[in-house]
């Protein structure tokens, strides 16, 4: 069969899914897994993204993820807030077996989702394990750069506090230069920042949307690739730190539920263009803060280093994927899928 | 005489616009028209864009359209709407003299037009007279993608109802994988949903911006270049599928007439920053609400899949461009006019 | 040591900030001046911008400025305001020892800050001293493309009278085909339109952000480079036309002063995303229109052609450096400091 062969309302919810049928049935039968599309072009060349003479070939997801990490949004801490974050050399995981060597807060990628409220105190400590120079820099706070942003050495610690005076969702990042090159290598976490009063009851997800640009590394492993960065060709996106996971793995809430996201896009460089397939948002909280609402929005625009609280009730079962909707981005990875009432993959319709 | 030799104030303004007087004048001579600047870059080299390593020569605009693409937002249908598409393999004109091998709703690049008003129903069936497998997926509409917005095969058929709930500007789109395939081959087009109650009457036009990536194909004709797409290198952009075809026959509008512009940004990845030479929007409504208003505005982001509504009066006859003002892409043709109180491109002033 | 061998928190601030310690502390101890990545990468490959296959190798800073343009918002003229720019072909330096060949309105690149007040009457007179015919749009006013917007030819005049009726921040540029070109060229300049009644008092400055794209010209200076500019592969961003010029003289302000910055973005092509680093922004006004507010903001998108006004207060004294926070283009010149409360690169914590 040719690589558009159509793939039939008789395919399995879960195939078109899951894309496990992808060899049987072509690329059009992967359904959202099609957006995988590293080989897709119908002359044989290699793909832009892969091959650009003068850039190294990137890596490309192998298969599905069985596990993903929990994008709910972790409960209130208590206030004043005492938070440590370790920083981390680890290799993890950015898709479906490909291996990167990461900078990491608490060696997770992103780095923790950090919820506090308009109002409370948080006592900081970072402490470098790692073997680079690195530093931290809270979106959320009012503190000078000079002072409390600046580069620790391996070894070394640094505290300092801060008020969560601003509601809304905000962006952590090293801030150590490059910054390209460290945001880049994974170094940033998402704070979600409550309102006085609060929001009313949801069921409330992060997703941090990234890029990765990457080269090989040792043993089957991959790095950075500055090189990709200044040229702005990502190899891959994902949405919490690993390509489709959510795809593979989908975020889940009931019929009539309100369902509250809260996106940040760490970039480094491109600008998300959010949406929720088969869904409208009710309401689009700009930067976070109950201030700024925009109602019945589709699609909106999220700048690097900024966040945005979605909101949106879906009132019928079903699947309804997550994506940017700049398109040449969302198949290298930015790409999940909330399941509603119950609906699965497997799933006949 | 050089490249960059001015006019003068004293050529036709027909000619400043249409560029009939390209060759005798050349580039600065040929007003809005030097807009096309394929040839443009004084050293002799190819254009960036046609001549990438790797990557195919692009189609360039031969002259100028004669006629275009009605932008005027079609009346509002009966509720409940029996609306059907069907998908069509169509070789269209996206420039001048450039035939492009599309997919298309009911054989247009972009599809209908659709007009609502908030509350109506539509029950919708989607026919496959193509070759491929397609699907839709109406931003407008609520329903889940896993039931509704499925891939049907050649021959097949799809049907399902949903209800116009929010006002705005949306977008709808083939979501069969690889979507950026299909959205960059022509599978898009706009819904437009009035609120209630109703805005103010005025002159409406619906734009659709949207790019296009091509590769040589069969006797003259482009296909869709999934490299390129990848590599967001576009050959051509447009409005309502043609580049430059409301510079060559420009919208009207009266003076001191209200004008809105429901313009939806197609991609499939690139973000537009509508604007109107010489005008200033009194009024856009974010994604086309109502309840999102921003007063006094110049130029606003259109993100890929999102739609917005602007409003504009012109006090003075005269002609008005309208643009992305992200001038790498302006130039391939994101551009037309908006030529009020009877000004032509021929009025001397 | 190796490249990113990290400074300590003892590092004298003046170092970190000015990196005039690059030499001996490697990249990671220039600090902020570390965002000048040229030659960053670490297996010893060009970087992404200067060696693409098929294109020039652009320009980099060499060291620092020891001036820097007034970034302060001009009184208010009268009015009716006469007011004339004259364009002329100067060569100015877009970065420490980067000297570029621009086309300028009265030989400034950006050309001058306008300051005006909603109401205002504007009787311009644009004069061409340069070799090249020009032109001049003004995103502030409304008036016929075509009747005002058209280009004049070498020692030609043109007037006419506008009048300032929407308050905000507004981009003014050459529309002269290929507007690319001249924008990219420098022809662009911010004006502010107060709006009636005033914003409340603050320290106000003007940021004009925009990219250049760079071949080499003549005895060592640099001239536009139009394939960089279709290919969107900038070699230099800056604020106010010069590359870290604030990085190496700060902007000033009080502790707890209102601070009111104008962020105008000529592009030609390119999304900001700005930011204050260490701050939040109490309010942004979107297009700098009173009735466009945002509250609480950390970063916002200002699209190419836009302008916005964003103000911020600072509780602490401290350097807080603003970017875009697009990171790709941050590196390349698009930083600068705020310095609050005497603070200063020397300053020790």
């Amino acid at each position: 069969m040719g690589m558009y062969e159509p793939h039939t309302k008789e395919i399995s919810r879960r195939n078109l899914l899951r894309g496990s049928a992808l060899t049987a049935l072509g690329f059009a039968a992967a359904g959202i897994a099609g957006y995988t599309i590293a080989n897709m072009d119908d002359d044989g060349s290699p793909t832009a993204n892969g091959d650009v003479p003068g850039q190294s070939v990137g890596p490309e997801p192998e298969g599905e993820v069985t596990t993903a990490r929990s994008a709910e949004l972790p409960p209130l801490g208590v206030s004043p807030l005492d938070l440590t974050y370790r920083i981390q050399d680890v290799t993890v995981d950015i898709a479906a077996g490909v291996k990167y060597n990461a900078w990491a807060y608490d060696g997770l990628l992103p780095g923790p989702a950090l919820h506090v409220k308009q109002g409370d105190q948080v006592n900081f400590t970072l402490v470098n394990d790692s073997a680079t120079g690195h530093s931290i820099d809270f979106h959320s706070a009012r503190t000078p750069w000079d002072k409390n942003y600046i580069t620790i050495v391996p070894g070394d610690s640094l505290s300092f506090g801060w008020k969560a005076e601003f509601p809304g969702v905000f962006m952590y990042h090293c801030g150590t230069p490059p910054v390209l090159h460290h945001i880049g290598n994974g170094m940033y976490g998402a704070a979600v920042v409550d309102p006085d009063p609060p929001l009313a009851p949801a069921k409330e997800y992060v997703l941090v949307q990234s890029e990765f640009y990457a080269k090989e590394g040792a043993n089957g492993t991959w790095d950075a690739d500055v090189d990709k960065m200044l040229a702005v060709r990502p190899d891959l996106l994902a949405f919490n730190g690993t390509a489709f996971q959510y795809r593979d793995v989908p975020l889940t809430a009931e019929v009539g539920e309100k369902v509250r996201i809260y996106v940040m896009n760490a970039g480094p460089t491109l600008f998300s263009a959010f949406h929720v397939i088969g869904a409208i948002f009710d309401v689009v909280y700009v930067d976070g803060n109950p201030r700024n609402p925009l109602y019945g929005v589709s699609t909106y625009t999220v700048a690097p280093g900024q966040g945005c609280t979605f909101e949106l009730t879906v009132p019928e079962a079903g699947l309804y994927p997550f994506v940017t909707h700049s398109f040449a981005y969302t198949g290298l990875g930015a790409l999940g899928v909330l399941a509603v009432g119950g609906a699965t993959g497997a799933a006949e319709h």
